[in-house]
């Protein structure tokens, strides 16, 4: 290609909103532009680095089996209906009608569509297993689009589901999965961390992010130095150290308090360590039910595990007139120790206990009226809970069970893998095969996500330096990006080499301008293609007394140039 | 691929509402599955070949020059206001809202998002001309949706924008694209005729449609046995013979007519030919304005050539209602003999006569008012007209203006290509280039667009027997079929050969399943991969005594079958 007919030229300025590195060099590259907030333009630079990302995917995907396939982006909103996800997604459904009025969902992900489709089948146990895949664009009606294609509005994914007889055959699947992953982010010149993440309402243990650590990421997970063990905040475990566990059970004591409504009031008014006061959250969840979670005070409550262990969807914070009126208890001063009795009738209260509470003995904490506190609160004998397990917000300096220190960390999660299990099929009509003995019976699911354009924004946080991108071989848009110096005396010429390296079959990008070397080495390094040649008066002085013309050869991440001839530059480049 | 493991297998039935033999045969043999009417799941046979259809077309748009990039499916609903599209287009637009209330178009072609990209970039004469190309999916909320993938709702189409300095330099892209297409439907195994056509609100002279030949097709056009004309019925031209031209003009003379409204009726009752009688035809604008069309009454009002030559948008006749109350004249009776001296005063007909008037002299025809007609009837002499040229429809046995015979024909447009000269570059702010003399220009547009499934289905218009599909080489999903007979005295099995020619970089289809002969032979031929290899303990017997096993080569559309061995197969198929 040559740079004077390339559509979407370098430029100086950057977009107004710009903070991330890869929406910054992007946009000045040439490689996107924006059409509105979230939704963009791939120019031919930004498509070509698009499609050989997809190319490694689909090699990798086919590789292990998978089947590519294609969906409508319309998806019937009758689908999810049937699953109630209408109601139950986390991203924002675009809806749209046709002029005989159906209704339609803009395809966020295609659970429902690849259950549809299966469903149009008579599956049986010999068919199974399979997974399909595509790539097809998204749309998600995000409250926030980020700078450039971290977090798009719209966006191409790879998307794959896979139906089994059963979960054993599954976890086979799904292992595949996690190396067919790894060897597309390695080839994509990605180190990824597997985090065990959260899979919402569908719940299992099976569930990881693919994770690039970046500070511009959004993913907050918790490893260990030896990365034995990676996980996101919102699933991490961790160890609870006993306190004063050996201490003899005090009498209950209700004591007056006049502080503030912080655990900090507490500690200084009592002169007591914050680990031996309990903290109480009052939640509210979508049903209307009041949620009290109680933790060790030096712990935080982790909500996404509160709700898992309450199979609550949506949970909010009570208001102080709920915790009055509702609870007739008090903000700041709310206890476990006889709240059911309390309450107003007809309200239903929940009371979940994180087990840091067994680690320690004669607490301290509110006695559910203003200026009030309880001394020698101990669980089991003073209150009953509900549940008790873990619902604890994992920090860096925790401990892992098997004692390891984490380290807290911010990543992109460029992939995910999780299990759908019966999920969908349990809640589409008809979604079942044949077992062996002619009995119908759901398929067990697993599904498996690559954003591609969140992608090649990760590649570029981690892959850049002052001047620009650093593409790697495997997806820069050209292989070699080529410069002439215009010099009247050059023998061989710019246009003669553009023309054997593309020949030989080389992507080669032709920097053919009547502009300034300067200008052409910046755009290179802006541009970032792993390979620059020059040919100007200078490389060709230099070469003299030698056989042939030489080419200086210079690699994008190093600052080394080689002089060398067109056939060592074709057996390098090949 | 195993066939055993390939999702979308042979099915003996049909879709009930399938007509078409593209649709019956892409259900059957496990390419396509419907989702909503128009709206198809490509299966991952039908993916593959949509595939090889889209890597032809990519290549040949690449070597003319053109650079590929892609356009979000969401497009700004401002943006199609900015150029009144949201009223004048001849497709539905489906539209939808964003959280923030934002109006987005379901792209259904993408001119203004072109215009709208080009804009944001300083284009200079110098960056022209370009063409800009993307692949993806489009959106038409077609009232009926035909049959399989003919006629879709929603397709991948490929759609190009190129953008010029001048007229002059457009066409030499036209032509450019022309032969691109040529080339491509060659590939494709297609044989088209560019057919001239309509170019809608647009107009101008460049505008073609390309069309291959099937009694499925929904265009009709006139094209000469020697192929050197061919145009849409929209648009076709023909030669109007004379008949009495030189008869002497007699007195106009009203006579009694007691007869029905029809033409035939006014031919019986006045015992003259039909050619001789004035055909009148009165319409309505979407502005409210009459039109009065007349032509020679052995033709009929084309209707696409009226509306462009009074620059309408819609028209539809008028009712007798009308023709009463505001022409004051009389269904079946209209004449342009002094009806603008009798209509509603404030009502605006225009007359527009067809040039066939000028071939007859002593023309008959109604006289406004019912059972009355008139005789000798003279252009000129006895009534006026507002505009006078080409408005009659063009039909088989007509001849062009260098006599020769039209034929009538019926076809599938595959592709289509036209001039948007500067319909949106003109109405879109911005939308210019810096010329030579540092002046701010609006370009000169093209547009060419090929649909991807409709061409798949066109193949297998033209390509099928009564056993299936029969694939070309360039765009079979597999590039040979493997039936393993089983026998457990085969000493080379169908898995060792699949591997083989696996290993070979083969694409291969391997039925390895336990059913009869006789289900895998009318399995391959429904499949219609264009070679089919058969290893059964027959194929090995006929070969015994030679030097290696042989297997059975057939071609699926040739009778014949040769016995080979791996080696020459591997040699043949490469």
């Amino acid at each position: 290609m040559r740079y004077s007919k390339l559509f979407g030229k370098t430029i100086k300025d950057t977009p107004r909103d710009a903070t991330l590195v890869s929406h910054k060099l992007l946009y000045q590259a040439g490689y996107i532009r924006e059409s509105t907030a979230g939704r963009y333009y791939l120019l031919p630079l930004g498509l070509a680095v698009q499609q050989k990302i997809q190319k490694i995917i689909k090699e990798e995907m086919d590789k292990a089996g998978a089947q590519e396939m294609i969906t409508p982006i319309l998806h019937p909103k009758e689908l999810w209906k049937e699953t109630n996800r209408t109601n139950s997604v986390g991203f924002e459904l675009m809806s749209v009608k046709d002029r005989s009025e159906m209704e339609f969902v803009l395809g966020g992900t295609a659970e429902e569509m690849l259950v549809d489709l299966v469903r149009k089948f008579q599956v049986s146990y010999k068919d199974l297993p399979f997974n399909m895949y595509q790539f097809s664009t998204k749309f998600r009606d995000e409250m926030r689009a980020r700078g450039g294609l971290l977090r798009l509005r719209e966006f191409v994914m790879k998307d794959a589901y896979s139906f089994h007889a059963t979960e054993e055959d599954f976890k086979k699947e799904y292992q595949k999965m996690k190396d067919t992953y790894t060897k597309i982010f390695n080839r994509l010149g990605l180190r990824t961390v597997i985090v065990e993440s959260d899979n919402g309402y569908i719940g299992g243990e099976y569930c990881h992010e693919f994770v690039v650590e970046s500070e511009a990421g959004e993913s907050r997970f918790l490893t260990t130095e030896d990365g034995s063990y990676a996980a996101h905040e919102d699933v991490a475990v961790f160890k609870r150290d006993n306190k004063n566990i050996d201490e003899e059970e005090k009498p209950l004591q209700e004591v007056e308090a006049v502080r503030g409504t912080t655990m900090e009031d507490g500690v200084k008014l009592h002169k007591k360590p914050l680990w031996q006061q309990i903290k109480d959250v009052l939640f509210v969840d979508e049903n209307g039910r009041f949620i009290l979670a109680i933790i060790r005070g030096d712990y935080d409550v982790n909500e996404v595990k509160l709700m898992h262990s309450v199979k609550a969807y949506r949970l909010r914070h009570a208001t102080e007139n709920e915790i009055r009126e509702k609870i007739h208890s008090e903000p700041g001063f709310i206890s476990p120790v006889g709240i059911k009795e309390i309450i107003e009738k007809n309200i239903e209260l929940i009371i979940v206990a994180d087990s840091s509470l067994r680690t320690i003995k004669n607490a301290y904490g509110g006695a559910n009226k203003k200026h009030r506190d309880l001394f020698n609160i101990n669980i089991d004998r003073d209150y009953k809970v509900d549940s008790e397990g873990d619902i604890a917000l994992a920090k860096e300096g925790f401990e892992t069970k098997d004692g390891k220190k984490l380290i807290a960390k911010k990543g992109i999660e460029v992939g995910n893998i999780f299990q759908l299990g019966f999920h969908y099929s349990s809640k589409m009509k008809g979604a079942e095969f044949t077992d062996i003995n002619g009995k119908k019976k759901p398929y067990y699911m697993g599904c498996y996500g690559i954003g591609l354009a969140r992608t090649m924004a990760t590649i570029i946080e981690v892959s850049h330096d002052d001047k620009g991108i650093v593409w790697t071989e495997a997806i820069t848009p050209y292989k070699v990006h080529l410069i002439e110096i215009q010099n009247s005396k050059l023998k061989i010429s710019g246009d003669e080499i553009y023309k054997k390296l593309q020949d030989a079959g080389i992507e080669i990008l032709y920097d053919d301008r009547d502009v300034s070397a300067g200008e052409k080495f910046a755009d290179a390094d802006l541009i970032g293609i792993p390979v620059r040649l020059v040919v100007s008066e200078k490389t060709l002085r230099q070469s003299s007394g030698q056989a042939g013309e030489k080419i200086e050869w210079k690699k994008r991440n190093e600052d080394k140039t080689e002089l060398l001839s067109l056939e060592q530059i074709l057996k390098r480049v090949k």
